[in-house]
């Protein structure tokens, strides 16, 4: 951690406030350095109190995405998170760290922009992607796992994205197989998975993750008004994009592990709870296939199984699912 | 095809050679700027001979790669070899090719370098790529799959390249499951296949090729002698490596196309009739997994199916095969 995020762990971590002795002594620095710290924390909106009783104390924080205070939120993690930089801007954060995966970095290395010019959703599309008003991240991955195996990552992200959004928003948004996140059958977020790999294994996988945070309604270009909405709607209030970015990195750190230790099919059965299309009759259009049946399960690489009409039980691994009425 | 691979298709297809005014007409130049090219062509290695009666005859072209020769010699392709660029030297025929499919390339590019500084195998293996003794290049693809069907392209690039070496040397190699091409029991030629995908669709492939043509036995280091072998070696002559490479190109052209029309079956039939894995009695070890069995097929996707001693049908999409003695 920099000082910057020590000194702002430190004062989370003391809400009555704490003194710059104290503070010196916890990052074995002099009093002076300490103080030139918080002013230039307050520069970049940190509202930090000051005086003679209480020593420093966070009284508010700014809107915008700040590497060093999440990571200071986020604390010790195993591998989601361990670097985190923040862009103002970029064309896709998937791109930026595809560029940083090919350098070698280590996985688990998260970058976020605060507006995407070119963000871009599963089959190429479009991913609107306003500035300051939504979370949009990628992850660098470097599991040893077989590329079938890649689902479970789309999987792991979707639950790990569903918990975390109960968790500082109280809405409990609908998983819609096989990476979307659904609020009263609105969109409210999306993973995207991509991979380089060999044949039989993966060399490192990227996830990206967006999700509108505090788009107002007539923020959303007209013709998407009917299909997706935000927190901020839903919740009907404001969202603190921080506080959510670091509990879902938190919550995917914690599924990350399940799957390295081959706990998937925990994750499966949570997955299949929170699940609006298990159970449901289905269209799945993949390429120039369309399957039609009932969603039945997740398999062990995290496949959608469809069982159709004629009672065959289908595979499914991709494409675009809509339900369909019973 | 540019001018110089024009004129050295129409000396091709005239052994006795063409006047300077039918290739001008054919190419609907002048005769000066036919004469220029031809002393163009002279300067980098091609012996054309001149004369009153025959006018212009190939008589020898040189071992090095050029771009215009090999599209010359390769006329109309459906998908491979529609482009053709030749490197001197690149880290890795591979790394090039990535750059250009990211640029948005379309497929069927090939990339040869006469030698690689960071030639590649399976597995982050060392390649190694001597200048001018092999073909090291690799293809573009963009096919419409999932990132499971990928092996398909492994097989398909075995089986081309078994028929082109067959047709150009008359020397007959084995396939070892996936990616090697035997003789004798050393190998003499390997493929690597990298794909850029999302979870449920490939983006593009990158089919990697090493063979050893002209390598004289004490050209390989002492460590690989009793596993490794080339071409001239084993025919007991040099070989052209234009040809070779033209070869191969036009085998996977037709390969490729079988796949896009849905006739994987016949390539993996012809696979295995040429493969030295196939009924026997292997270990593969895939990851921290050792199976051990008898190689009974491919499937559909191109993985190996192997009975265990137990009688169960394991389906291997990767790995290192070991053949086991019976």
């Amino acid at each position: 951690m920099t000082t910057d995020a020590k000194i702002l762990s430190a004062l989370r971590a003391s809400p009555d406030g704490v003194s710059g002795a104290q503070l010196a002594e916890q990052l074995a620095i002099s009093r002076t350095a300490i103080w030139a710290r918080i002013e230039e924390l307050r520069k970049v909106g940190y509202d930090i109190e000051a005086g003679p009783h209480f020593g420093y104390r966070l009284v508010s924080s700014p809107d915008a995405l700040h590497a060093d205070d999440l990571l200071a939120r986020l604390g010790p993690v195993k591998v989601i998170g361990r670097d985190i930089q923040v862009f103002q801007e970029t064309t896709s954060t998937n791109d930026v760290i595809e560029k940083l995966a090919r350098d070698g970095v280590r996985e688990g290395a998260v970058v976020f922009a605060e507006s995407q010019t070119k963000g871009r959703g599963r089959l190429g599309r479009v991913w609107m992607s306003p500035a300051r008003k939504g979370l949009w991240f990628s992850i660098l991955l470097r599991p040893e796992m077989r590329p079938q195996a890649a689902t479970q990552l789309t999987i792991a992200s979707a639950t790990a994205l569903r918990r975390a959004i109960i968790s500082v928003t109280g809405v409990v948004p609908e998983i819609k197989w096989p990476n979307d996140l659904l609020i009263g059958g609105k969109k409210v977020a999306g993973i995207l998975t991509e991979m380089s790999a060999e044949v039989d294994r993966v060399r490192h996988i990227i996830l990206g993750i967006g999700v509108d945070v505090n788009l107002a309604a007539a923020e959303f270009p007209v013709e998407l008004r009917k299909i997706a909405t935000s927190l901020r709607i839903e919740a009907g209030e404001e969202i603190s994009r921080a506080e959510l970015a670091t509990a879902i990195l938190h919550e995917l750190d914690v599924d990350y592990a399940r799957i390295g230790g081959g706990k998937f099919s925990q994750l499966a059965d949570e997955w299949e709870a929170g699940c609006a299309t298990i159970g449901q009759n289905v269209s799945v259009q993949s390429g120039v296939q369309r399957i039609r049946g009932r969603a039945e399960a997740l398999d062990d690489d995290g496949a959608l199984l469809v069982r159709t009409e004629h009672g065959h039980l289908e595979r499914v691994i991709g494409g675009d699912v809509t339900l369909e009425k019973n």
